[in-house]
């Protein structure tokens, strides 16, 4: 891939080394429901948790891409830490970074970056998963103060978050997305989160959200009243673009998982690396891998380079992504067969892990509609 | 369908009323790890877990077709006991009654049939669990006693066996199934088992079976000395049809699980049933149901008129049942979205449960081979 | 397949031996373009052109499944003959004889089941292939006379019909299917043809029809004024199984010339039939054959037995059966390589062939668009 | 899509003049047969034909994404001139100037890249097409001359070529790859050439090519004696990226075609565009062109860099362009419904060229062989 650079390579293998020595042994554990925070810490220790903001907010000043290696590394061996971390950098820290005020910059934005706060990007509600645009959540002006009611879904992080960025109806239900508006709320008596049960991905925090007379001032606004939407944008077009990224690196590690076993697993005398049909799965999880990794690596480089069509590709990035994973999984499964469905295999975690991909930060069904939107209007 | 009589269509109604009361409730209990032997009493007592033996075994002298219609109602609810019971009656109580000696027939099969005793059907080997033929567990005379020692694995029920039919190698490992001896063992303390952790179909005692000097008498081989693989693919081939109908039962069940969602769940304004691609992915859905509903019905027509293309027809049905289940429930999860993959529905199990039915009985590739296998020899 | 009596096995040899010898020295003179009038004489001759209808007007008082099996062989060395066939039997003889007045049933039907004559289902229009309910050629009441004027499209035989079968709205455009009515129009100068030339299923004399101020007499009419859509129904659905049933054709006749030459064709020193993935392939298209080929002869029986969820299964068996066809010879013509790409090979002709049934009849996604609509109604 | 430069959307310009003016309405007469000898002579005049080749020699001294761009523009007009093209420039011309001798350099390669003669890679023989290492063509030195006597198959522009880059066995059959040497023939009588009628890519001049007692002097060897396999496989592997090139050019076509006639064709009331259905096979179709083009033009990349991975590279873009490329059409095909399915549309064209591209170029099959063998080297 000759669009790594020599800098690009020495993220890789810090990353790669930190992964093998705190990750991976961790990785069944947070499965089982335990939410990483410390391997939050160590990677803003690293600044590696933030890369793309500058040092003095608590990143790397690294490119997009950078960013981008540094989750399928992580999603390689815990999708579950790759999903923590995607939020807390592009949806929360980058975010209010470029979009919020001095306070939300100077302030939040170090201690997220820094893995010493938890951040939760808290849009869905119950109502409207697919269709975020309908939001019922509401912040009404009460004497000088906002105050905020509603029930929030699918929030990963929810249950150890110590801010929200918050999206809530700021005018009428027909408006649509022109009546939302950003906060960032502390945590506080006035939120009551509930774990949400799911089948991988697991340990990740996710929760539902429920907000009993939240009170924020005008200062805990992110970006304008009733603009909200851009700010969630801001953070869904990255998050999708991660979401495609952690598809890339389960479908890599599934391929390396399965590659690896079928060179030492023995059957009808020889090794099942041996048997054509393997080598024809194996080639093509891997025909499919590189595909996705070239495009993704172009796509993360369209981001810094302004490109204008970098949300129509983002998307894309995911839906491809997600795609990938599950049918590399699936293959991968069938070469470790009996042992790829136990727990004392990766992949049976990959397999699970690998559905919610087609999923989160948007249903591929929503991402096809997405596409259809900005592929016309780029067209046209 | 009309090759279904009115009696079959009574077994439906009273396998269906059994399972929306006893084995729904059970079903996520099941999951979690407790095996149904109390369901399987249940089974017993309704004449429906060995339903194809005469009434004086404890069958109701139904024809196949009737077996595979309680098989698909189970795996609906649950395809764990869908497991258990179609080992239980196809691989062993069917399987001793026509080829075991007068006290398998009159003494193990009567309680097998009714659930009093469990049953393992136990092959597989760590060596070789695709590669049957070269099991390694010997069983050597001694002083007029068989003595067996080897290690099992992805034994069914192994957990909560009373009757182990054991295969062991009784010759060279060169004569591969031509020196392979079936044997049926009583639990003993010379049986050791360990739990194996799976990522779906929890719940069946699937375990690894320590067989350490276990004695036999000759009256413990089942069948003939060195006749043991005609025994094992006795049972092979029909749980390779029950495979596929347990693939059937979750592809059917995903499918209505999805269909009545989509009819509830509002999304930009209407049912997300009125958008057009969920219509398309529900007839897809729908049409792929029924197609394999009639393949799998007619082929279990087959096993009774003494179709001798009957084992090619239940390689092929293995091979599309599992494949229709896992990608039925694919799209299933992907019309509840965030919902499907939660612990709070249904699908979320059978998207763990779906995977099992590509692996067991044989991984789908060794299917393949054995369809190409078979349909040379009926062609030529 | 124990659904073949042995009246249907002697249909399949007799079918069968024609075929042989009549069919398939033609069928790439057909492909070329030469309409077969001759072949479908001899096919009247033999009662096996319209076999469902009695023998006095000349049928062979055969069962549905019977037809199929006949349309299943023509279409294995000409789907353009069977597309002939099975619109001239179906959709015309059969529906005239059905649906027709006297005239239509002692006169035109014993003329299109003999193949003396020729007939033309003309329902389709440029402004609304998939939209029928749309169409716009009209039949104005004149002085007690009919007349008609309009333009018909991708109508098979239409270059050659004596009789069409035409569909025209007498009355408002917003009344849609309920105020359309079928003629039966002897070819007169009014009509003129041009023929369509097409990618495959060539030869079948397919045109568009202008209709120029036709009349026709109220005996012209077929069945009730404005109940013309219930005709066009009638034709459609058995029209769909038996499109459905030229896709079994073309894929069961694509695995044989595969496999054929496959154990011929060597390569690395052996036979490529020797190659694993080969035989995945041949195994992976058998077993979709035999799985289409159970659900296609399944369907046919419901004809026969009346069951009302007929047309749901005949819109599956037209989507499954297209789909598998254009699988099937797509890994045929892989196994055969730049043969199979060639003109020499059967295979060629088949690929371009296939491809018509997923949109003739009904383009798939009408079809998965009336799938969801019939399911819905039924589960309802 | 950052990785272009100006120049390189400069030629994108440029060629899509050309193709408008020149190629398009040209495309159905090279379908029906006719080679086109003079759009090769104008694409040499514009030094477009083998760009990659310095000015003096008749190229534009462009780097291998310029060519590849080339390839894509003729692709999406007609795969048949692009077929031409590519193996008259990447395996005929670059691969001479690169590895032949002075004379090829000087004397023969200004007339192949100026279109003034034309050439043809001259190598798959009936034995033995995916085979090419077991070629039975054999070259013997007779008195200081080489005699050469055999027979080619499936060699584009075979017909036509004045120049024939021509691989033959000068060892034993058993030392395979390691005995076969390239030599460069003039056109005389003792090559006997016979059309191959092809069901796509037609109008390439494919032809069978007899070779009777050829004399060759050492001067005509390409490379080294028994050295003629590196010059083959540099071809091939620049022919595969060009392969897979044709088919993002047929995706990408296919994808404007259908997305163009969706917004125009009403039914149902509405354009079809704008039904959701509809809009999704558009975005898929579009997502998997971009992904596909992201990978070509990175691979093209690759081989500048001199990056030693671009072989194995080259093979997945060959898999992936062709497959893309089939898929892709059978969706825009469908869009169009009968009208795709005539001769009046381009992507009736399409759909019968884009299947050429999993086959020609080494089946894909092989190249999925290919993939794993140099994946495993590389990873090792």
């Amino acid at each position: 891939m000759n669009v790594l650079s020599e800098e690009h390579k020495l993220t890789i293998k810090a990353i790669r080394e930190f992964v093998d020595q705190y990750v991976r042994p961790k990785a069944r554990s947070i499965d089982k429901g335990e939410y990483p925070r410390q391997l939050l810490r160590q990677l803003g220790k690293m600044n590696l948790l933030a890369s793309t903001l500058p040092q003095d907010v608590g990143g790397a000043g690294a490119d997009t891409l950078t960013h981008i290696l540094i989750v399928e590394e992580l999603a390689r061996a815990s999708p579950s830490l790759a999903t923590i971390m995607e939020v807390q950098s592009s949806m929360l820290a980058e975010n209010l970074y470029h979009n919020g005020n001095k306070v939300h910059r100077e302030e939040v934005v170090p201690k997220l970056a820094s893995g010493e706060a938890v951040g939760a990007f808290t849009l869905s509600e119950p109502c409207c998963g697919s269709d975020a645009a309908a939001i019922v959540t509401r912040a009404e002006k009460r004497g000088g103060e906002w105050v905020i009611n509603g029930t929030k879904t699918w929030i990963t992080s929810g249950l150890y978050a110590d801010y929200f960025l918050l999206f809530a109806r700021t005018g009428s239900l027909e408006a649509r997305h022109k009546a939302i508006t950003a906060f960032l709320l502390r945590r506080s008596n006035c939120i009551e989160t509930t774990p949400i049960e799911v089948m991988g991905v697991r340990g990740t925090g996710t929760a539902e959200v429920k907000l009993n007379d939240c009170r924020a001032g005008d200062d805990d606004v992110v970006g304008e009243v009733n603009g909200g939407w851009k700010i969630a944008m801001w953070g869904i077009n990255m998050g999708r673009l991660n979401v495609g990224t952690i598809g890339l690196g389960i479908a890599e590690e599934a391929f390396y998982e399965a590659y690896s076993y079928a060179k030492k697993r023995v059957a009808f005398g020889k090794t099942i690396a041996e048997f054509q049909v393997i080598q024809h799965y194996l080639a093509e999880m891997y025909a499919r891998v590189e595909m996705l990794r070239s495009f993704i690596y172009s796509t993360a480089k369209m981001k810094d380079s302004g490109d204008p069509n970098f949300p129509l590709y983002a998307q894309v990035a995911k839906l491809m992504g997600s795609r990938t994973a599950v049918d590399v999984v699936r293959l991968a499964v069938q070469i470790q067969g009996g042992y790829g469905y136990s727990k004392d295999s990766h992949l049976e975690m990959l397999y699970r892990d690998a559905k919610a991909t087609e999923i989160y930060e948007g249903a591929n069904e929503i991402i096809l509609n997405t596409i259809y939107k900005f592929m016309r209007e780029k067209i046209a």
